[in-house]
């Protein structure tokens, strides 16, 4: 094909989208061809495109939930030749997810494309909907596979990067319980909610159908929760309301049959939560007849029953059920547990980063979001290397100077030491190096520094699985991508203290800005940065208001408001699809 | 249990709503008792309920598509014990169906509740959500079968009637082409325009992967349609408009390689609307490159590719596709064949009912919408019967005068009458018993009168397989369901040439009010009542004008034109669920 073909093609492209293909042509003119020619074969294309110009790292990443959506969100594409690899094409915004399930707002909702999302950013992102099945850590390749039925062409195939990002979320946790997997509802991702919002129908039309016995249509209508936490305890509060304030006016007859029963493993459910949230949500369930049945282990679930354990008692029986929702906390993947294995982490339940959220035995790899934790370094084995680092004329002892001049490092280095002087009421290093009986001191040998150090690391605590948590690390870990090479020449993390200069970057820090917890009938709790606590009528309509705000796109937002007024004045469909 | 308890639970229920239960206590005082009890188990309940009346007769009305729905939302329910069984326990506004396969209007928009539309009704309907496995004439009971998965007690159950409306609707029509029901989509349920979408979105996703070929990138982005009529043509539109509009901007690395073809056995797409709207469409699609082939057969589908015939140049060619939408027209479902059967039809190809819908060879049972056609009785077969009826004085010669007396009859009694009258551009009586020479006559004999009306029977048309049509069949019927004691008595019908007196009810006569095809880009063709045909943009707007004011409930009303609005705002969205 000749040169005056391509130029034909080139003029009808720019007469659809003249601004796209002026940019194009102004940034690479020479490789249009290739881009024309070869561009579907993305691997080949980046290749061809590079070949001019000094290669770009390649990055790829694993995952479009709240943390690869987020750090995608914020990164400088200019950078990177970014290659995106998820089964979903979607961001779903997941904490609307039990609305889902009963038709508070549509799925659709609180979806948004991923292209749509990166096609904002600078440069360009490839996308490819296909689940990465292994991570070959060796060779700096992973491989995928298409999620595709009846699909055309290769199936398979391989990326290789210089940088991997790792945010394929976590799987669900049903501890090895018998028949979960078979007979259980989960609420996870968006096809789950829509399967469980058929199901409650089912359960519904099944009650009414003739010739059952009244037992039948009562274990049709008995609906379990399996798991006290937020979305397990969000579920509840849904269905009650999708009943009392909707089916209950289709399914008049069988009022007196449904049943809502919550089994939480703990003493009380929401034990995440602050206390006094705990107790709202117990008396508003007991008010609304949800059945909340503490320190009760789920044995095994059938196609008809599951059995469970009153802890307490001992007593093991079996609850006839319409419907269970199984919502008990996450799991490993099978490629992160492979991967672990790879990198010598075969020992650990999760995969561990360092604070800069780089897998530990692994160079080039990031993990963040639910599928990763953060490994924190105890003050405790760096104590002897602190104390050499500190103590400048090498005199043995510390001064209270000297510990001053690298407090700020610790801090930044150790952030359970902040904890710790918070939880003491501590207020500077001189109290922190009282001696047992309370005399300040003006210096400390080792061992005195050991001893006043020492229960600093009882302060550590690992992140919770939320959407917060990974979101933030997304953000970071864009923030540290944008300025690699910035921050390469003029560091600006905290002292090294085993090895000498400083780290790069700042270690991830985790800012917590509240829980909500909705308990349906226009009632919420929320906890509120700074100890504060909030619940009722007003909490729901804050959680309305920052759910809103939260949104991903314009679209979404209106959507999900428009979702929310059309419940108001129209109820929710029970419709069967 | 006591009668107090009863009357605490009563007293409660009385606090949610107050005004149904006071009609229920008002209308069945004593019964109140057995109505919480047994309620559930229909059958039971409604027998319990009427042993003090005399017993209301019991219609069974299966299906709730257009016809089904048409006929519930206009009954009498006070004159009837209706038990309605469907395996969808909505309605489904289903020419939006083509618009749901991409996202222009969402599938919940276009559905209703069943329970909604007739609990506006007076009176009690019992709605069963399942599918009726077979029809038994004899001993007037359908077997019915539930279609929800891990069912909670007996799966089946029977059913008795007084009276059955048959509105099952029809099912797809493969004509046994091997491969069509293995790997082609359909479009005829809710279900299948959310498969299709998001097949779509796969073939897309699928194009783009890295190691395919260009011949394999175009295979999966050849989208075939196998059918002209109304529905393969909107689909085609919708699906040019889905891709020009919105997955152009999200894949633009595949532009070149989408390709749409309909595949049409006739000579012309659309060849049920005018001359004029087919060439206006096929000039539409050519103008957007969708490809048209006429005169082509298909033979079988494969997993890869589809064998086609040409039928005018005798050549067999294969087409390799990514996705096909089978849309040929409809089959009768087995469960009517079987009934068919039953009652002695078992040479025909659809259920034949009477010009009063009543099922031809069985009393008690009415068939409408595409389950059914009528059999419109031929003029020339009853020609000696209105002969003697009209020749009041046995002269063995009719009058014009004669023939005038009965001629309102008999136009309302052979409809293709008065088509005849209006295709020969005939008056009156007269000119019809002209001689063949033209000259008028004072009066005919037998012979004379069978001449003049000879051609009369060729003007019979069946009735399309539309909504329309399944619509207005079910408001005449039921219609006369609440007149059938008056029109008993008072028959308001034609007069019976064979036989004596009059039919209950004049006949089902269809009023044509037109008929739409979506064209895509805001384009759309009509044919509207009178010969009149209007195309273009001011014809797609009244499409919107006329499917918005057509919707069967407001929160659906709201809900497709705010749907409609954010296309336009937000466009359509391109994730995978």
């Amino acid at each position: 094909m000749g040169f005056s073909s391509h130029f034909i093609r080139a003029s009808a492209a720019l007469q659809h989208h003249p601004s796209k293909f002026l940019v194009l042509v102004a940034l690479s003119s020479g490789s249009l061809v290739a881009y024309s020619e070869s561009q579907p074969d993305a691997v080949t294309s980046a290749a061809d495109l590079t070949q001019k110009e000094p290669r770009k790292k390649r990055l790829v990443v694993l995952g479009t939930g709240w943390a690869g959506t987020s750090f995608l969100k914020d990164l400088d594409v200019s950078q990177y030749d970014v290659q995106v690899v998820s089964p979903r094409n979607y961001f779903a915004f997941t904490p609307l997810l039990p609305s889902v399930t009963c038709g508070t707002v549509e799925a659709r909702s609180i979806v948004e494309p991923v292209r749509k999302i990166i096609r904002k950013r600078k440069g360009d992102i490839d996308f490819l909907e296909a689940e990465c099945y292994k991570i070959d850590a060796a060779n700096n390749k992973v491989l995928c596979r298409s999620i595709v039925e009846n699909l055309v062409g290769p199936k398979e195939f391989s990326l290789e990067y210089d940088y991997l990002v790792v945010a394929m979320g976590a799987q669900v946790n049903t501890f090895n319980t018998p028949g979960v997997k078979e007979n259980c509802h989960f609420l996870k991702e968006v096809e789950d909610a829509q399967k469980i919002r058929r199901s409650v129908i089912d359960c519904f039309e099944n009650a009414i159908l003739p010739g059952l016995s009244e037992e039948e249509r009562r274990t049709s209508l008995h609906f379990v929760i399996v798991g006290g936490g937020p979305t397990g305890v969000e579920f509840a509060a849904e269905l009650h309301d999708f009943f009392s304030e909707d089916l209950v006016n289709i399914y008049p007859m069988v009022r007196e049959f449904v049943k809502i029963t919550l089994i939480q493993a703990g003493d009380h459910i929401l034990n995440t939560f602050d206390e006094r949230i705990s107790s709202f949500a117990e008396s508003k369930f007991a008010r609304d007849g949800i059945e909340v049945q503490t320190g009760c282990r789920v044995l095994s679930v059938s196609d008809k029953d599951i059995s469970v354990k009153d802890k307490a008692k001992g007593q093991i029986f079996q609850v006839p059920y319409g419907m269970v929702v199984w919502s008990t906390g996450i799991g490993t993947r099978p490629v992160i547990t492979d991967f672990m294995e790879q990198i010598g982490q075969g020992k650990r339940r999760v995969l561990a980063t360092d604070e800069w959220l780089q897998v530990k035995g692994c160079q080039n790899v990031y993990a963040l979001g639910d599928c990763a934790t953060i490994d924190q370094r105890k003050i405790m084995d760096d104590i002897s290397a602190i104390f050499k680092a500190a103590d400048k004329d090498n005199s043995g002892t510390l001064t209270v100077e000297e510990f001053q001049d690298v407090m700020a490092d610790i801090l930044i280095r150790y952030p359970q030491l902040d904890l710790y002087l918070k939880s003491k009421h501590l207020r500077d290093v001189s109290d922190l190096l009282r001696d047992p009986q309370g005399n300040s001191r003006k210096e400390v040998d080792i061992e005195g520094f050991k001893l006043a150090l020492s229960q600093v690391d009882a302060q550590m605590k690992s992140l919770p699985a939320t959407a917060q948590v990974a979101a933030q690390q997304g953000a970071y870990l864009s923030n540290c991508f944008n300025r690699m090479e910035l921050c390469k020449k003029n560091p600006e993390g905290p002292l090294q203290f085993k090895g000498s200069g400083r780290h790069s970057f700042r270690p991830f820090r985790y800012k917590h800005f509240g829980q909500f917890a909705p308990l349906g009938g226009e009632q919420a709790a929320a906890e509120l940065p700074g100890d504060w606590v909030s619940m009722g009528q007003s909490t729901q309509w804050l959680w309305y208001s920052v759910y809103a705000s939260k949104q991903v796109s314009w679209r979404t937002r209106v959507l999900v408001v428009s979702d929310w007024t059309r419940r108001f004045i129209f109820g929710r469909d029970s419709s069967r699809i």
